[in-house]
């Protein structure tokens, strides 16, 4: 199965401002958003998975659980998206059902290693850019350090970018050779999500649109 | 598959003041523990992980995991120990592989009518004492409280005891309905685990010795 990664709005609850998380998922969607993510650190399970049944009532993007794949796989979503820290990708995929999605971050040349050996379906790869969701993200890689960790995946796997990225930089990330990217802030911070969602991916499908490669290759121009 | 609840070890390795954890299992195995539980809070699941297939590599005694069913599964565990804000049991079995267990903590009516909907392997019932390990644990059931929620259990789910439970008090908990208790401190913080085991096992099969109906049954004396 491959999934479309070229916008994946990650949702965090914490950053929505009271606002109901899936009227803003709802919202990112319809600004083009071609994935969602529910990320809710420190909230127990079953809180998470009661929020995942609501937006997969409503929605038709594909939704990725982060951190959670008991959740992930409970309430039947698209995948789950693993920190390094996690559950070992190679050990839930055997447990997994086919065509169940594991996503990894991959943030230094060992986690490369790491990833290369337990094939999740895609890298994330940030931070790209310094950003004020994650305060712990640790030294932003720059393009030049995503060119270089997104060049140790397998050619079959797709890379995004995360990280500080915004409608002004998703350009070069996309040069640099990703797939495509994965933002909260620049999304669900917003006033108007939608807008917000489509302005992102505008400037993703244009950066495609401008690479010479097609979407999913990392040898776009540096 | 029936397994052995009488006297479930929880290892929490907050508890053990600096001992190794498998060390601290084994232990309690050889004092006569019959199922081992793994209860690592607010830790990442790889480590949590990690310590699971190290237990697993030596242990003989099922081995479940408190709350992360993802956990559980990935690394091949007998089962999950589930709280009721925890990924819903239901939706879990969906998922898991035949004979995978699930157990399911009790404290009040309304979550014995959710247990009763989901059909746990095992329901664990309390608190039944006071407990130093689980502050927000709240007021003690007692063991008229543990017989009146265990009675709303179906009659072929076992039902154990948990909660400030240790040598002194396991026949009370037994001769109210248990088929076994759940331990952590009474085990883990001795300064010699084995022979805490040892101890707490001999006051369980006493006890149930003693009851005029066979282990599993929650009509034993009140």
């Amino acid at each position: 199965m491959s999934i479309d990664l070229r916008l994946v709005a990650i949702l965090d609850p914490t950053v929505l401002g009271g606002r109901d998380p899936v009227s803003a998922a709802r919202a990112a969607q319809a600004g083009g958003a071609t994935a969602l993510q529910l990320r809710m650190k420190d909230i127990p399970a079953g809180e998470i998975a009661t929020l995942a049944e609501r937006l997969l009532a409503v929605m038709d993007i594909p939704l990725f659980i982060n951190d959670r794949a008991d959740v992930a796989l409970a309430v039947g979503a698209t995948g789950v998206h693993l920190g390094q820290d996690d559950v070992p990708a190679a050990a839930l995929r055997a447990v997994s059902p086919p065509g169940f999605q594991i996503g990894l971050s991959v943030g230094f040349p060992d986690e490369a290693a790491i990833a290369r050996q337990s094939r999740p379906d895609y890298w994330s790869i940030g931070p790209l850019y310094r950003t004020a969701s994650k305060a712990d993200a640790g030294v932003p890689l720059g393009p030049g350090g995503f060119a270089r960790l997104a060049s140790l995946a397998d050619r079959d796997v797709p890379v995004i970018a995360i990280g500080g990225i915004d409608a002004s930089n998703a350009t070069a990330a996309i040069r640099a050779g990703a797939a495509g990217v994965a933002v909260i802030s620049a999304i669900f911070s917003a006033a108007d999500v939608e807008a917000a969602a489509r302005l992102m991916r505008s400037a993703v499908d244009a950066a495609i649109g401008q690479g010479r490669e097609p979407p999913g290759s990392r040898r776009g121009a540096p």
